[in-house]
């Protein structure tokens, strides 16, 4: 089993945020892996990733960074397979990290998520692979349809709530 | 008794910040409803809710959303019933929810309010149905009147610290 | 005919932004007034303003301010008609006057509307005068199907522009 | 031809940025299309529009939005297209419609890029597409290296400017 | 002995942050008084506070405010005596409460000290109240002698720390 | 005529904005002088300068700054004078300066006006002077008071436009 | 003539901001040179010149970026030369470059310099190479003399200007 | 053995930041100072210690501070000897500071790192002494060469973790 989808980080420490990356991946039934690598501290490395992640068999890869994040960007330039980057909140609020990650010059697009948000771009991933498989279209049209009965519990909670005015 | 104004939340994750709203109405005796609809995960729902509110004699709706927050803008571009905004905080200290709900497009206002407002939103509601509604306006009155008591007890606390050359 | 908006601005610095409320308004044949008034300069005059503003059968009032933006917030305080307030961009790109009109403490207040957005102001004012008048609801109706056609214009420009590839 | 690529904008006021991202289509010869919709002003075309997406051929969504930018959130909740989202310039420099496109909820991905980042969406599109079309891989791959022509040029431009201590 | 000083809140969950304006006046032997006043909530006290404020002896108006925060400027447009504002942290990290302070129109301005800058805004009062006090002028004087002393003992703890190459 | 108030700043760029704070004081015949100081250009003039102007007869100093704007503080530092700060749009819509004007560390404050406040600056310079010059508090009175007629001429104005339904 | 300090600019958008630190280092006859690098366009450049900068006698290298800034931390990732990093403005007033840059992880510093602050990337640069060339020290010196020259002919200026009440 | 970097602060507040720069060029072996100086409190022991810091063999200083941040830029103005500034995190997430450091005015660079980014201060103080020491070159690129050693750990920590569709 090939891994289609390639979660990136820089450090350890953002895996608390990241694993709901790979939980989502897992449950969908992706295969997929899992890398330290680090703009900065392994370019080459990042250099060999990003050139052979294409020929790996890799379709999506979801890549987090905070602060100035230029992971997602670094590895965007060196390969045409989606990169969907996570901004990770490490200071001031994250913003640096949405803004370094998001505002790529012309010509090198990253696919950028909310953040912190893991989850999200796991599911962008899962979306982009489902184009071309069925079987995974139909379980996102299934996720999509789960989504909703989070809404309906939230109304049986929102019901139970009393008060004298309350119709 | 038909609900008047109607509170809607995406996740009961807005509910400890968005009861205020609900007790300020209870006390002011304005029937109230509260659902849980999702901009993104329930959009048949909001619509049938947005085109039937008014039918259904609700006359102000109080819709709270967080980070990229939608609901608000979607319900108002989707009936007359003016629609109050409620920004939560819950990434960049609120911001993103604030910017999402207030900078709406020409031709579809949402009345915002500030951050975590939610019983202002209510306040807000109530000064609305007191246009037409005699009792409800001698009480706002009344409410605006008891609001400088605060100001009286602050002020008899700030008496009651002593310095030598405090006068 | 006596009007039953009030558009309030600090300074006709203000016009050019605040006449597509004025327009709004005067094409949904809704009687309104303009003035001026200023929390700092004539503050007696907006208390006088604010206290008599029910009375007088004024049901919605629109207070514009820039930068450090206290009127709407003033006025507000001062009577129970609903206040939308109006964020000038004169400084900062408006920021500061959003958030000093938005960010209004407990018990007060103010339905905020984007920054420069008067027509969003008037629309809003529409919407709470319709909730007691059939024929402006009807009127509002009509403008929320007539905002549509914009679309559908937009649409024709598009599909008259040509590129090999589109279809 | 059926078209591959949906990009929609709420206005024709976006087109002057978006057409960067027609014209990068029409390059790499992928059809699409080019639609006006508005998740405020016409609600119901957005649904039918995101739910036929994906039956009628369509792989990637690119959708444009300023101020409280809610299209491409909206039409994201009602597909599992992925959707581009483009974070048009309207007002505050293009933050609120940054912030109100990227932090959507958990749940509902938009692959958002930089401020009025029209061409970089459809690279994005291209690369998305390339997954499963050799011959646009080939064109991507060829793209990248194009890219490297702008720096040889820069280069030759660098080296014209003469300074007596430039080397 | 009548108050030189007014130091004014709207609300005494303002106070952990406002005594240390009260220590410095009192430390300096400055009379001074403390009040709460709201800007919304009781107008009429807050006018009738600024109007008589020059005749009652006050020198300086020391006046705090958090979020939307009008109290300073209010204030400082019905009285010639001058007002230091203090913007409070209570939302956004008091960026909110420090724009609408600083940011006043034309003709009244605000004399605004850091967020949560109490200490600051009772030495900038002692500073004016000194211009005609020579007694106060040599406190300050020995105020600004004092303020060294810190560095000195943060020299003797940082000599305190040893490294083998710190020198 | 001794010079009451010193109008400080870095360079002749700043003349433009810093020419209404002349204006003022000239207006109210306030005796006051004009010099350019750095405080990273000539930081012993600085010094000196601040370490002279109370035996020297200067009651007020206004300083102004763009970007990173260290003069008004650094003044502060060698001072018991008060002095106001002008923070310079020069960069950052004026952010910068702002901030590193106002937020100033415990023990030196600089009373902040504004970005770009020149008026303002000099405004409240009058209102420190006029605590012990009663002619000069007299002149602040009628400027106050003449601040009204703004309004008067606004409002006249707004009485001029025409409209079927304005009343 | 080995060039001492390096250039480096993603594009020659970048040229009219940059050109003020050529024209510095050229007064100080210091060699230079000006090469185009992108950090996302041409990786193995970038990785080329990094690691020969060292061994070709480059002893400072001043990176320029702007948006999602990413040039100047790469390229400090892969050398022990010191990086300056300007950032450019190209959108949001240059605050996405500036963080992208100096908001480096642990390891990597970039030293960063103000908003297009091109001339003092140079000034920092010959800063560092006079610490070992007592000759361009001593035109430092003389360089931090001139700068108050300005101050000088600044006061001038002021002096010129009358007004009745100027001193 | 004379110190060849010192670190300077104004508090003893900001040593549990700053020591990472102590402890990073104690393990380099490097001899560096540590005092309290500050630019409004001790502004003459500021200068003395500028305009000796050359003479007494000092090659590189690192100066931090919080709020307006004016130490680094005050230093900066009176020595040739490159100065790096550390931004300290004390309000508004540190923005204030880093703004406060890095945009400095023409003439006047402060070679600015992160938000509380002693360490990277540090490093790149080594940086700038590895020109000319030849050990210390070789104990950078070691150093440089042990970054990636995390990376390698990271690695092995996310291998670790399994998932059934982990590969």
């Amino acid at each position: 089993m090939d891994p289609k989808v390639s979660i990136i980080m820089g450090s350890t420490s953002d895996l608390p945020v990241m694993e709901a990356a790979a939980k989502f991946l897992n449950e969908m039934q992706i295969p997929f892996e899992m890398n330290a690598l680090s703009a900065h501290r392994t370019p080459e490395e990042v250099e060999k990733f990003a050139q052979n992640a294409h020929s790996r068999g890799i379709r999506v890869i979801i890549a987090a960074a905070g602060m100035a994040a230029h992971l997602p960007g670094v590895i965007a330039a060196m390969t045409t397979v989606p990169v969907i980057g996570v901004p990770i909140k490490a200071s001031l609020d994250g913003l640096d990290a949405l803004l370094a990650i998001v505002q790529m010059p012309p010509g090198i697009p990253v696919a950028t998520v909310g953040i912190n948000g893991a989850q999200n771009a796991a599911i962008l991933a899962a979306e982009i692979l489902a184009l071309s498989d069925v079987g995974l279209h139909q379980k996102m049209l299934q996720f999509k349809e789960d989504l909703k009965k989070k809404i309906v519990k939230a109304n049986e909670e929102l019901k139970a709530i009393k008060y004298d005015y309350k119709v």
